[in-house]
């Protein structure tokens, strides 16, 4: 490579760069990544986060010289090691690494892993008092089930739901609800749970096993049947789930208001034996 | 965020960090790029790619400080800044920028723009004698019109093809072909050049614009038509283009071969001009 780098309109020598290149996770998207809650300095739901780490490197051929043992030890010493006062979250993400820019897997390569952990308190308001979604197109491709850095379309909904107002984006395949922009979705009906099975549709949320796990304590049946647009205007209660939204109320999806547009009480349970889980007081 | 960083299983202060983290690019993907052929010094194609530039950036709303004939400026002065002797071409990348990660676009942010140059010969055997390819269902987003960050599908798909010594794969919507892993493709039939019309299926190339071009130059019907993979059996040419490959004759498609299984002449006559409107010796 030469040497002189265009960046922000200057000319700068390559070594002073403060962002990156031919890293294959900033050019590619070739990685992948988890966020795990801390809640009193305890990482939450970790084993299954690492679980999927390693089920979303295989899936993209990724070799990392750690264990699942190995990862979740690094993990509690990063928690360990900052000084951690307040509720918040770890990023952990994994790149294939540094190489000149080729499509190709370049050989011998090492994988780029950092983790960070940043302070994020609970959506407390969100959580008890419900959120409002809009509705979109799911446009993603094939392989949702893999957690990768190919996140253009997700942060796409976000900022569409944002920008009308709403914290998520309830994405679906011509009418049928796979899961929204960064959460799995749930529809209850007669006292039923139903979500979209695990299929490569969607990414398998960490919360969402925990929900599953939670349904089962309250004999609740939790039913891995897609739903469709037309099913959430006659649905009894809905929420959303993911590390950073936790269980929260879906009150409106687009201009459907749900039931009486309040929290409903599975939902309420649920988060009930969330907040035990998760040991939150 | 908390200083110490987990990296590469080590434990280091963040700023010590040689590669990105908070960086909308590394970690959404969340950015747009170009590759630009540079000939004798000479960028190759510059007002298409900048032109495609702007039309990416306009498509996932990140606005930068310059105008087009500002970054053409920018480029050929990156050209100009570095003692280049080979063969080359411009990376150039732009994204959302830096921020704290949350998926709707931060407020007030400042879009990463840089620009590099590398070596690369052409690689005038394969442009000469042809290449393999393989056949892959195309399992990307729905709007490959953006040239994005988002490329592990590409990659994956190229990936595939070296590991079973294909140069390329031709990607197909259930038997309908796109484009491949990162080229366009052309199939020659009575003498008239059909390849998928510009949607939001295909990235519509520069090079696929210079071949528009030369077909009107040489009375040859360019039709933008999808074709199948059914028709590949009876096409008498085929070749895929790019900024990297230029015009390059596909002789086998699976276990497909391509008539005699040599470039056929109107794919000779297309790298003819290609070479004159590139001023290649």
């Amino acid at each position: 490579m030469y040497p002189i780098i265009m960046s922000q309109g200057k000319f700068v020598h390559k070594d002073s760069l403060t962002f990156p290149f031919e890293e294959r996770g900033a050019q590619f998207g070739d990685g992948v990544y988890e966020v795990i809650r801390i809640y009193h300095k305890r990482p939450y739901l970790l084993d299954e986060h690492i679980e999927r780490l390693f089920r979303s490197l295989h899936a993209i051929y990724i070799e990392i010289p750690y264990t699942k043992e190995e990862m979740i030890s690094l993990l509690k010493e990063l928690v360990r090691k900052n000084d951690i006062t307040e509720d918040s979250y770890i990023y952990l993400q994994v790149t294939r690494g540094s190489a000149p820019r080729v499509h190709t897997f370049p050989e011998h390569i090492t994988p780029n892993i950092y983790a960070y952990v940043n302070d994020f308190a609970r959506e407390t308001d969100l959580i008890e008092y419900g959120v409002e979604t809009i509705t979109l197109q799911d446009e993603r491709w094939e392989n949702c089930y893999i957690k990768t850095l190919n996140l253009l379309p997700n942060i796409l909904a976000r900022q569409k739901a944002k920008e009308q107002g709403c914290y998520e984006a309830i994405l679906h395949r011509d009418g049928v609800v796979t899961e929204c922009g960064s959460s799995n979705i749930f529809l209850i009906k007669d006292e039923k749970i139903y979500t979209h099975p695990a299929t490569n549709r969607i990414l398998k949320g960490c919360v969402r096993i925990a929900v599953e796990r939670f349904a089962k304590q309250l004999n609740i049946p939790f039913i891995e049947e897609p739903f469709t647009l037309d099913d959430i205007v006659d649905a009894d209660e809905m929420f959303l789930t993911s590390s950073m939204s936790e269980i929260m109320p879906v009150l409106k999806v687009d201009d459907v208001i749900i039931q009486d547009g309040k929290p409903g009480p599975i939902t309420k349970k649920l988060q009930t034996l969330y907040m035990q889980d998760a040991k939150i007081e």
